[in-house]
């Protein structure tokens, strides 16, 4: 068997051929697509979901699905696959456009979220602002099935393609309706928070591109559901918890990110829950000035990082995403009894790239 | 040829077989449905959107599709119909809680709108009202996709059925655009009225249904795109212009909307078109002090409908109206030369029907 390449390495080289396509997508999607003649609000729409969507990142969840295309061993159909990758990212879009505004974040990959760049636009007028944002990522969820629906595929490929999407779809909506409510909750259980993970994240990153993957390559996911979801949980929580690690303890010049924010905020992550666990009575007093306090200056924060550290917490929490990882990998390994183990060497090396990023 | 039913009876048919299959899909839907667990926000999102769905009005739509099925003559695939009407009205479900939420209306289909009942939930969390309302229109736009994805039915029939639906999804966004695009322009043409009624009503409630029920009932609707295209944008303008009409002298507690607020919010509608169009120097002036005037009281308002009066702006909507529907009738009439006459005829009876409602 030949030498993997690194997964860092995999997943930029997918990124490099899938940019030219999701550009050509964006470049002929105004001329077919049916819109009022005399409307400016719409092409407007169109642009701001294109600069979203071209402002991709890593674009991890199109490796995944050319890596799962290549699990059943067979030759995967290059049009299903296509089009599998801008449905994804098409839904990647609609989710950030909608969870920015619910979230009210200014930014996102590096440029202004959608609802910014409305309020922008027209700052006297923030319900119009808000209700073009609903509108815009209303359209890229349906451009998101759209796409496979439209494609010149087998009606067999494309419904199934459809609804691994659909599931993906509503599976993150209800994790971020959990998300929501995650603030109203005393504390939530570290399961609630893998459970947000869960329906938030890897449904829509890991797996649906693993289940559109298979059905690419010629494959029936179905008999694979429980090893995939399981995988797909493990690999998903792990990534959240270098998240919230980042989120806390990352550098804000390379995640772009706040440091300061979840703390201010009050949020239950996997980090900020871990430091209000493991806080003595007298550090408990600081944390109640601080955490959930939105006026908490950045040296306030400092405090409440400090704990963390003196508590160790940067290491159990380590520990515990160890522990996802491997249970992701270790998932990952038994595909070899079925699949073609070059291609399940990229799920298995994946999960230690995911817990290692610095954004 | 029979007698055939007055198109009002036809669609109470229609509706009260339709009512049983869509409570007993919502029944099911929780218990079918993957949430995470412990999550309680997911149950009560997923009972807001059976509420609105269930409070449906006439259901012009299912009858629109049941009797499109019948056009071609054959036997209507029943459980495709029965799925399509779900998506229709679930499709519908998600336009009026992301409209409402848009709109800030406070009440649809005699009831709270979604945002007004998470308002009224969680009043001092109004940015999770929000979010909770776009999450909950969310979920119903793909359970519309769903529920025709998931049903036993061959899967060419479900690609065709859920292309018309995304379909007329992406246009009534394109629509909603359009008509916030509407308070930013200076006095819009009546042909700018007319495509936000097309596109934000008619594609939804007249021309999907049509091209579903022809995919029901084994049909390929595409070589007749043209005329249905036709029918629905005509039928669509007759009922906006009804609309609008009942907007400006429509008896409130009939209509169950204010018959103020179109003038208070300077909304310009085919009736207010039509007022502002006609006033002479002086009534414009009583215009200027009250259209658009948020603090305009009824007695002000009625000054305008007094102008409307004076002008015989009634006969003249009333002229355009008919013009419309009758438009509607004769493409209706056409479609006798490839399809069968008694199903075509519930589609030349139901334009007078439709601008003839009180409500």
């Amino acid at each position: 068997m030949q030498t993997a390449a690194p997964p860092a390495d995999v997943i930029a080289r997918y990124r490099d051929a899938f940019e030219p396509v999701i550009a050509r997508y964006f470049d002929t999607l105004g001329s077919k697509t049916d819109t009022p003649g005399a409307a400016t609000f719409t092409t407007e729409a169109l642009n701001l979901i294109r600069d979203l969507s071209l402002r991709g990142g890593k674009r991890q969840r199109i490796a995944f699905l050319h890596e799962a295309a290549r699990l059943a061993g067979g030759t995967p159909d290059p049009v299903a696959l296509s089009v599998s990758g801008l449905s994804i990212e098409l839904l990647q879009t609609h989710l950030l456009i909608h969870d920015d505004l619910i979230d009210n974040a200014p930014t996102r990959r590096g440029g202004p979220s959608t609802f910014y760049a409305y309020s922008q636009l027209m700052p006297d007028r923030p319900q119009h602002a808000m209700g073009l944002t609903v509108l815009a990522g209303d359209v890229a969820a349906y451009l998101a099935l759209d796409v496979i629906l439209d494609a010149p595929i087998d009606p067999h490929t494309a419904t199934r393609l459809s609804r691994a999407q659909v599931a993906a779809g509503n599976g993150t909506f209800y994790g971020q309706m959990f998300d929501l409510e995650r603030d109203f909750l005393d504390r939530p259980e570290t399961e609630v928070i893998a459970q947000i993970a869960d329906y938030k994240a890897a449904r829509s990153s890991a797996l649906a591109p693993l289940q559109m993957g298979l059905i690419c390559g010629g494959a029936d996911w179905t008999p694979h559901a429980g090893t995939l979801s399981r995988y797909s949980y493990a690999f998903g929580v792990a990534g959240q918890m270098r998240d919230d690690y980042l989120g806390l303890f990352g550098d804000e010049a390379v995640t772009g990110k706040s440091s300061d924010s979840d703390v201010r905020d009050g949020k239950y992550t996997f980090a900020t829950r871990l430091v209000t666990d493991s806080a003595t009575p007298a550090q408990a007093k600081v944390l109640a000035a601080v955490f959930g306090n939105p006026d908490a200056s950045t040296a306030d924060v400092d405090r409440v990082r400090q704990i963390a550290h003196d508590n160790r917490v940067p290491a159990r929490l380590s520990a515990q995403m160890d522990h996802y990882a491997t249970t992701a990998v270790n998932e990952a390994a038994t595909w070899t009894a079925h699949w073609d183990p070059d291609a399940v060497r990229f799920f298995t090396d994946v999960p230690a790239w995911f817990i290692g990023r610095a954004s």
